[in-house]
């Protein structure tokens, strides 16, 4: 499957979660064993020669993909989630959404020092979450190598947000 | 590994999310890709010759396992979401907690008729969440053909509320 294949298994919802916005519904892709395996594959390329020890994902759509992108690295996962889900010690990390603030958690021990640390979610937006998780991994004294993601929607420049390290997207809107 | 070796790698948490509760915490068999496999492996190989089309994880944690599985089977996945996650038209399922209600989407679109369906999460409890997707997959006129637990809490029966159809947990408590 090619990158348009991909493409064309993305729908468009219009005025999803509120008027305005235009929702990339990626049900069809997981739908498809042949799409997931052909996502997979790319993520995980780009990232083969990187020596890789975690590949972290964020909740819940990050979870989709990372742990295959997991498994093909033949790396660790680890989940960052919303606070209060994660039992034990955790560090958090705040962020500004368009109205008030977020919090994210990842539970530090589960970062070994100095590891290598790939972030995965499903789409790069404004950029907030996927910063919020690379200040998390530098709490914890984990490297960031890179940033890989499915859906990348260029007109909100989350990229520029990202620019310490590579940032990867299959999918560009 | 054996049932022992991913036994060891699954953590308690003891007061968690409240007093009197003891969490089983997956995240050191997530950071084993060792461990990953051995569990997907697993899983997979009770349905293999079960003819499964969809696989159905239930968010967030269903999410980790469930599109791991769903490759192992070369089948199809489905996401199960809470209130207002999931765009486009969906189906509803309304089902008690010990205090109040909650509520699971699905996208019916994504759910072919009479498809084959088997339904995973990483812990099976009481029971509320997996029997209420089985009836959202009833009302999608879909066949649900088993369950599939990484854990399942013996001491709640969860299992005797899905005696439809068989149910496999790799890890007992």
């Amino acid at each position: 499957m090619k990158i348009e294949d991909l493409k064309g298994l993305v729908q468009d919802v219009p005025d999803f979660p509120q008027v305005g916005i235009v929702f990339k519904d990626i049900s069809p892709l997981l739908a498809s064993a042949k799409a997931r395996k052909t996502i997979t594959s790319l993520l995980a390329t780009k990232y083969k020669d990187k020596e890789i020890d975690v590949v972290v994902g964020m909740e819940s759509r990050g979870f989709l993909f990372g742990t295959l992108v997991a498994d093909a690295l033949d790396a660790s996962f680890v989940m960052v989630r919303k606070p209060g889900k994660l039992p034990g010690a955790v560090v958090q990390e705040q962020y500004d959404l368009e109205y008030g603030q977020d919090t994210l958690e990842i539970q530090q021990h589960m970062i070994p020092k100095d590891a290598r640390v790939l972030i995965h979610d499903d789409v790069l937006a404004t950029g907030g979450t996927a910063l919020a998780t690379s200040q998390l991994i530098e709490k914890c004294k984990g490297t960031v190598v890179g940033y890989s993601f499915l859906i990348e929607l260029d007109f909100l420049a989350g990229r520029k947000r990202l620019k310490h390290s590579p940032v990867h997207s299959l999918i560009h809107y």
